[in-house]
């Protein structure tokens, strides 16, 4: 739980102007759970741009009176951002917006740069200036200098392609163009779709192109660039296949909403499966199977079917939590995952229970969850972990959290177990994740450390920062 | 889904100062469900009330800094209420605080009286004046009047009780006092506990008892009073048992958290037998069972478990959709159901799907989900509903729609099936309500008209008025 | 600068619905000196009340959104309030509106009660509750009980006046009609005038009435009963000569606006005057005659006519200081008189200056102020005080600190002048008031003790609690 | 009314760490006047910067939770800017913060360059990409270019000198240095004081020094440039007397706080001059002189003083009208202005009436008012404008209103009396500005078209865009 997805990234784009800001509004409600600090949206007007960012909820930005602000347009770009607070982040709100030598452009970006200290160096040395502290902004600059010479946007987006190195979704818009791309690794998904009218719609999954009505076309490839104009949609291929796919397989096991489908696999499959591949990896005799919800109820289910124990509803999520609960006073910190999540004594009270959830990052939370099951009469408790145990940090977009928090990195699942107080722990084995991304390539350096590109020498802290868990 | 409950309450009694406004604040997060609209509470220090009432959820209600205003207290009393909108109903939400010959009181109540109209008609030719036009300040109208001549809080309560007709349960608060009431028809529940450290605490429903790390004694008594003091509790029963138990039957079908108990019977499980019942009544072959979240859940769970066909997690809910959410864009509006509810495809292509719900009111929320379920791939569609149809209006504290927009006063099953686009419809029977009800006496009035109480000739119109569905 | 007026009201009666809520969002502007705790306004739309009410000022509690969700209306009734802060205040917002035996009252309500306590009481003792502490919610009781058997509202208000006593300016409205009242001792000012279209406006200042571009057409009468019906105004003076008049000379010097006209006298006009009256009575040779703003500039302008000293702007008084700035920083504290008010040095450095303020309660503010003119460089600071020292508490509707709190009931001038660092000091002689009032009769208890009512042996604490003064 | 300063700037320098964001909130108070559209303030802990930027009054941006979110820091930069409305212009909210090849810096800007367009042209051929619309992302370009090879941020901005054109006074922040910078021309004023601990202040007037209790030092020398560092204070002059002095002589006629004083002359001296050169030079016989609040005040007093006519307070402005003030319904719209000045009968019924105000734009404001008077029943209304009729835009961050809307460009002195109402008018004259200014140089291009600078042949509109009267 205290693993996060760095962003979603979304875009309209019509032949007609049209209300694309509500589009783009529902777009963003479906994938607000790739990312709940901040949000925002620019239209695209016969080439102004109005836009609006702030902290929080797309609930909570785009309120009613926002909304109507909007003109009508025939493109518009969003994005949501993960996570922390403080008031001096508004600045990394994006889609970020930039007048350039050519024009305009609003970029919006799901991802993280492997290579983003060194780029930022040679461009300060050149004369760069820089707002903000995210990756997004360098992308700018380098396509934005590319453009100074290229002729068009889209040759200077794909010129900027032999720089960039690491993890990024795109999503841009210039005057007349909206570009969508993929990093030739693939590491983070984007597809892309047509509404009933022709409009186009780009999205980092696929539940927000159903969402607003859409029927999906296709996963862009990795290293894709689709170029949209009035005269219709142009993919350029040059960067494919100069990298292995490396699509980022935790996408499959938490990230991803259960109704998208991520390179031609369903999440919600992928997770059954991983359910099915865990009772068979670590069987047990039990009476129940109970999924920690939201992202742990598939994999039980799988669980369940492949066990023949049956599936249970035995721990409930208070849908009224949201970003703003606060925990009021000392002495009832520990009160704040009983808020959080309840058990249902009558599935679980003198029952040998598996418990399926999707990771384990410090072992409090999963502490905490054995604890109130405990209490709610669970006799055995049997913790069966849909991934692989976390040994490593992420440079493309995964903020987990600083090694020497990571429980498994100095104990073993034996030694876990003990320190949670589950009665016994299987993680799903690492050699079997192949069977989640259905064959295609993907990257869980996550977990074994195999890193597709070179990873920076000189960490940068805030990247790495620690984060508390739950 | 147009089903609401009237509202939810919360006690606490300590025997030594501490932050009960956190506590209360807990528990009010864990009775959410039974209430959207306004929440509210009054902390007593030592006979000096400090309240804090508004429109909107727990959450945004109770910010960091209204929380923090209040002092420590050894009492508290809170408030949940359900849900319309519109600036004068601020008036309306509770605790309702006055100050009378005796002192000060503070009062929460969930249910509804059916004879509140004649009563108000009684006390204003008496010269009273009212300030709200909810029937708790009738109420504490009575309940202050007895006690002009009554030699105590608790007798003044129970003179008010042969006055009072209808649905009541209650949660009120003296200076040196807290009392909780469940009328003697038991029509709402309402039940007490204990923390580890002796205080008292008394809720709507189980699970906030749970929730704030205490311990459930039992549910009151229909007709109970019980009387909380630095002595310790008294309970008085001169109204036990003076009329039949009638607990709402709906309580256990859709208003219940499903980790809560009420009147012995575990919400989960009288939903899991739900689902097992209407599995008997109405068989059908199909290839999956689907639960609409998040109260379908627990029934289509027992339907599979009954008929054998496997249990799929074919709905996904939008978590972030809260009450601020908007539709913007008339074209967008048929949209609505998608951003709350989104079918994940892999589960329903291809299948014949049982679709288990709690409820049909208009019937345009079954209409849509179908039309989803079809759009995803669905190729059969059997709904089952896990409770009769709904026929009649409720004078007990439900709002259900008015009568003539309840589809199944015109229509038969068959006619409904056709009309939502269902390939059959199934009601759960009238006649096995006693199976969830485990026995003991229960109102089903909405379903069959039998209304425990003499109903009001006159049924005031704001109580009846049509609600939109979903 | 601590003294507050309770409140003002406004009311407006038109035969036609029209925009009223404009009419009285734009009259509760031009009364905002008179309160700015709280605001309200109630519409009146044949019959159907729509209110609100909340703390702010009138420019934060009506926002646009919250004006245009007021139907049209052919009434309506508005109120301020004056200024302590606290949560649970809310509910003491104004107009109240109640639901009686009668049908529906809408009240607003400026002055206070001096038999509040003992009529309370009574009601209490007859089974009224209350859901206040203000004394509105008392007369809203006694008029809607006399209602009860009265043929007519306005019959009700005339016997209800028989048991009120104190000062109480109202305009209520009921269904159809709109009823203004002055007590019969007139403490509080009361006017109305009448728009182009034939709409009557109510006020508690004739400046509101010229905003909203009526004209005045006279003050009520003290105990006069003004009836606006569909018919036209009816004048009930069955109460009127039954008191002395005594209108609050204090409205005069402080709390009216300038451009207000009271009872016949120019505010303006009594203010020069005033200082006119202390340059005869308190000389001193000088170089500059300078206002602190706002409400001294009108008597240094007099004192300055008439004294031949020159008038000076030396004072400047940030507007941008609202009811919500705040003093960040414990050592900031001496700074916030600075960030208020400025001296202009070009007009006091090397100067002997007289300095004109409307009042001393403790003598921190004067304090502050002229250690301010010294810093400034001012040689000589002779204070000149345009009303005679505070002594005594007000029954009837001022809110002046405790009587241990005001400097001049333990010191001389003299000795205040010593106090507070001032080279001289002059107050306003007591036995001139009458020259401010232009001959009609005056309440002056607060300087002289002489209450015109009897006043309650009980004094209730919370209506002289200590406030600080800037 | 309708001419809008574009800036306020403010530094505090302290040599240990103390609350510096208070001293700069209360310095930004004192700004207020000079923009009231956004403000913002960086703090500088040991060269972590901490920034709060956004739409709003002083007032509103910095809540008691914002202000104490800063950290105690030994530097801050503050800003206040005038005043548009509209979502997207958040971003151009200062101080500008931005991260360079040599560090951090955070910039505050009052003026406008008048080669800006010139040099973003050149910026963006070189790769630069802008976030925002102000000349100030421009200046910070520049600078930190310079930086790239400059050893030390103060020659960055020495040598950026020779590059800017046009008007700015600079308050800049590195990680160790603050460094304030006034153009060769002195458009805009720049000041620095001291406070008793030693810690120094910049500040675009001298009443944001003396109100956080500091003492004026003096004026920055035009093309002056402060260094604050731990070492005490650089004063580098290489850019002083390369051009003449062109002080804006408008900040004495109306922008500045008449308790400013401005290289040298005190600002309300300066208007008591300008309505004594009024009044020789257009003399009239009178019964009062009423000035326009607040500006008119002291030119009105002048005009008394000079002429002999006495002075009278016959217009009240209403103190609560903010920025957040609206008209709503369309027949109310021309009440607007009487909401915010109301007329004061005593003063002015059946007088001749001098009324001084600092300017006219359109004429539509002075039009009202005069019917203002009128409709209070004066009988002559002589207007005397304290500044010489608008005739040219300026471009160096005053914003007038275009050409065609300033009704000087179309009318002589007599037509505009006649259009507008007055008896008479007479404009100051243009040849005695010198003696407002003291001697000094000053700029007055926006009355006679002598621009100090080349002016850009294309003119950005969005700098010219009409704005509406009040």
């Amino acid at each position: 739980m205290s693993i996060h997805e760095e962003c979603g990234v979304f875009g309209i784009f019509s032949k007609h102007p049209q209300n694309v800001a509500a589009v783009c509004y529902y777009g963003l409600y479906a994938l607000q759970h790739r990312g709940q600090e901040s949000c925002g949206m620019v239209v695209n007007d016969r080439g102004v741009f109005s836009s609006h960012k702030d902290l929080g909820l797309v609930s909570e930005v785009f309120s009613p009176e926002v909304l109507s602000d909007f003109p009508e347009g025939s493109m518009a770009v969003g994005h949501v951002r993960y996570g922390t607070t403080g008031g001096s982040s508004r600045k990394n709100c994006q889609p970020i917006e930039v007048n350039h030598q050519k024009g305009k452009m609003a970029l919006a970006h799901n991802g993280n740069l492997s290579n983003a200290a060194e780029l930022r160096n040679r461009l300060e040395l050149s004369g760069a200036i820089f707002h903000t502290t995210s990756d997004t902004e360098t992308i700018a600059y380098i396509v934005t200098r590319e453009r100074l010479s290229a002729p068009s946007i889209e040759e200077a987006v794909s010129l900027a392609m032999h720089t960039l190195e690491g993890a990024y979704s795109l999503c841009l818009m210039s005057s007349a163009k909206m570009i969508a791309v993929r990093d030739p690794y693939g590491f983070r998904p984007l597809c892309y779709g047509v509404l009933e009218d022709g409009t186009y719609i780009v999205a980092s999954e696929s539940c927000a192109i159903t969402t607003v009505g859409g029927t999906v076309i296709r996963d862009l490839l990795p290293g894709e660039i689709l170029v949209f104009t009035k005269d219709g949609i142009l993919s350029r291929t040059e960067h494919c296949k100069t990298r292995p796919n490396r699509l980022c397989v935790f996408e499959y096991i938490y990230f991803a909403r259960p109704d998208s489908v991520i390179d031609g696999i369903s999440v919600h499959s992928a997770r059954i499966q991983a359910g099915q591949i865990l009772a068979r990896q670590h069987p047990v005799s039990a009476d129940v199977v109970v999924g920690v919800p939201d992202s742990g109820l598939d994999a039980a289910l799988g669980y369940s079917q492949q066990s023949g124990i049956p599936y249970g509803i035995g721990l409930i999520k208070n849908k009224y939590i949201g970003r703003t609960f606060i925990s009021p006073g000392q002495t009832q910190r520990q009160n704040s995952v009983k808020i959080k999540l309840s058990p249902v004594e009558a599935v679980v009270r003198g029952k040998n229970v598996v418990l399926v959830d999707d990771s384990i990052v410090r072992g409090t939370t999963s502490e905490r969850l054995i604890r109130l099951l405990r209490d709610a009469g669970a006799a055995r408790i049997h913790l069966r972990i849909s991934a692989p145990p976390f040994l490593n940090p992420c440079y493309y977009g995964t903020d987990i959290d600083s090694r020497e928090h990571l429980i498994a990195t100095s104990m073993d699942p034996d030694g876990i177990a003990r320190s949670i107080g589950a009665d016994s722990l299987g993680f799903f084995p690492l050699d079997q994740l192949s069977a989640l991304a259905g064959g295609h390539g993907y990257c869980s350096a996550c977990f074994d450390g195999q890193y597709p590109t070179p990873i920076p020498s000189d960490t940068r802290k805030d990247r790495f920062e620690a984060r508390l868990p739950l």
